[in-house]
């Protein structure tokens, strides 16, 4: 038997999270998602997802300070984004350049996790011609990646906001980006060969590729007036609806669930248009494909947070990344806590030998 | 039931290659590796593993063209290389980092399998004191290889002894690094993200990153008479016999077996000591460990083999990544053409959610 893309196969134990798709459910290290996202501040849930037990306050100050002193980046690495933007390399290639340096000068797990959103902000403003912002130590780690950005601090909304988008995706099973870091941990590589993988795997369309397909087609869309006849014409002629349904759900995303929530939160029209959106292509679904339920995935409403929170469609998959690194390096330690190289078996389907076997030269 | 390290299941369709680990067999897109290796080009067993043909003379003649027109690496890799050989950063590591920006300029995996041996090589030459030398069109695949890093072009039974290694090690089933390209590619994401995931799972001293092991062994035991000593008081005192033992192969590795046929042919004192503690532990493992069969597997011989063709050990990983490479497109392309997204469980076995959820912050 054949299990391509390996469904349904348990490949490892994990403290890190339970992915309940049948009943809708995630954990993050004991913690119901959404009891964690909206109320811990992301260097809680790192050092909870590392420690699987929130820090006391002495724990969290000095942790928080200890990451805000390792955001710098080396100038070779600004050169090397620099020579990046020259060529205009895509985002997420950017970041697994430069995060494949981090490991040059000893970098551990809380270099990676605290330069992430340094690299992303730096490569973000080459791009756009220019020079990178320092960041600031007094500053949150959310706050601060959207201070490095645009050089102006974020109101509270805004910082909430953000801080709950990323917990929110911190971890979440042996997604693909996760497996491949417990593949390549899984032969004694490091930490840093392990997360150049990682970024690489969240780069592919299927897995975080393309958060802001969602996004776009509500643009395409339009209006709420447009939504019906639209999503119905989609439907009807096989065109694709984007940000919902997901391998592993069954039913309603717990994630999408609290992003809509937050989105709520902050609301304005463009969160009331995708809700318009979201309750459309449920009712035609409903109507035109009944039993082919479709539930509204985590890309769709982290695409509105994130707008929300100011950040720009290119940004999506980085900021993702900047989350999901810390999901990457628990793994990765638990991997090698308890290893056994990961190598599963192909079935050959070539020529067989030729007879007799022709010469060769 | 936990599939630790994927053991026995099939995670794919190939036709690339037959991995029998019972009865010590590999067949590479149809021929027996002992008919292959042995007989082509490197250029050959490349098209013949991209193509599942081997070339004709003019196919050949313009594949071999190709490739060599484009070896030349930008003079911002080697800047790159040059930084990287100041914080004498690991060749591996220096691979991946440089491997990672072929992408950047739209290079397709004639680039990067042309340019993998220039920049394995130019890395070596910087990280000791000396400029890189520029390739030449004129030589084969390996032969150029050899020149980059001496400068002097090697003799014909030097080229065609690593010509011989570099196609034994082409493909190898769904080997660790090959199955990260996999489940990278799986994602949608290209063809660079796929090779710099796989250079570093290879990279990793269970997979790759120890070929070495087997000579300093030999170094360690130092004379034939030694051989029974040491090799006995390894096995009864839990010592590691590098070399020896995989994880499919369950009789001969039918690689070491040719490879013990090249470093035969080649000859000399080293070669004679390698066979008589192969010999050595094959005896006191009988003798010690009666059931428990080890056979001498690749790293063995392939050690040997390109001691005897003048490359220091610190490049035996980067030189089989040289060849494996070649794999590792192929499945990228084949992962392509029918692809799921390769996503297995894992089963939770954090904490519980605590009850009442305790407050946060």
């Amino acid at each position: 038997m054949i299990n391509q893309g390996l469904e349904g196969i348990v490949a490892a134990e994990t403290r890190m999270s339970l992915v309940d798709g049948e009943r809708g459910e995630l954990i993050i290290a004991g913690y119901p998602i959404a009891e964690l996202a909206p109320n811990a501040t992301f260097e809680e849930t790192v050092w909870l997802l590392w420690n699987r037990e929130l820090p006391d306050a002495e724990e969290l100050r000095e942790f928080r300070d200890d990451l805000a002193a390792r955001r710098g980046i080396a100038p070779e690495v600004v050169d090397l984004l620099r020579a990046c933007a020259g060529n205009l390399v895509d985002s997420m290639d950017a970041l697994r350049i430069a995060a494949g340096t981090i490991s040059i000068g000893g970098g551990d797990a809380r270099d990676v996790v605290a330069q992430f959103p340094t690299i992303v902000a730096a490569y973000w403003r080459l791009l756009h011609g220019h020079e990178p912002i320092a960041p600031r130590r007094d500053l949150g780690h959310a706050a601060n990646y959207l201070y490095m950005l645009s050089g102006d601090v974020p109101d509270a909304e805004r910082e909430r906001a953000l801080e709950t988008y990323l917990n929110t995706v911190v971890d979440h099973g042996l997604n693909a980006s996760t497996f491949t870091a417990r593949v390549i941990t899984s032969t004694g590589a490091d930490l840093g060969s392990a997360v150049v993988g990682a970024i690489g795997a969240l780069s592919g369309p299927l897995h975080g590729g393309a958060p802001s397909r969602a996004l776009d087609m509500l643009d395409a869309i339009g209006t709420p007036e447009n939504a019906e006849p639209w999503i119905r014409d989609a439907v009807e002629h096989g065109g694709r609806i984007m940000g919902f349904g997901h391998r592993v759900y069954k039913t309603d995303d717990p994630r999408s669930l609290m992003l809509r929530g937050v989105a709520e939160r902050i609301g304005g029209d463009k969160v009331e248009f995708a809700k318009k959106i979201e309750r459309t292509v449920v009712d035609v679904l409903a109507e035109l494909k009944p039993g082919r339920q479709l539930y509204a995935n985590v890309e769709f409403y982290a695409g509105v947070v994130m707008d929300r929170c100011g950040l720009p469609r290119d940004l999506f998959t980085p900021t993702f990344a900047s989350s999901r690194v810390i999901g990457w390096c628990a793994n990765v330690l638990e991997q090698a806590a308890d290893n056994r190289i990961i190598r599963p078996s192909a079935r050959y389907v070539g020529p067989p030998p030729p007879e007799p076997v022709p010469e060769l030269r």
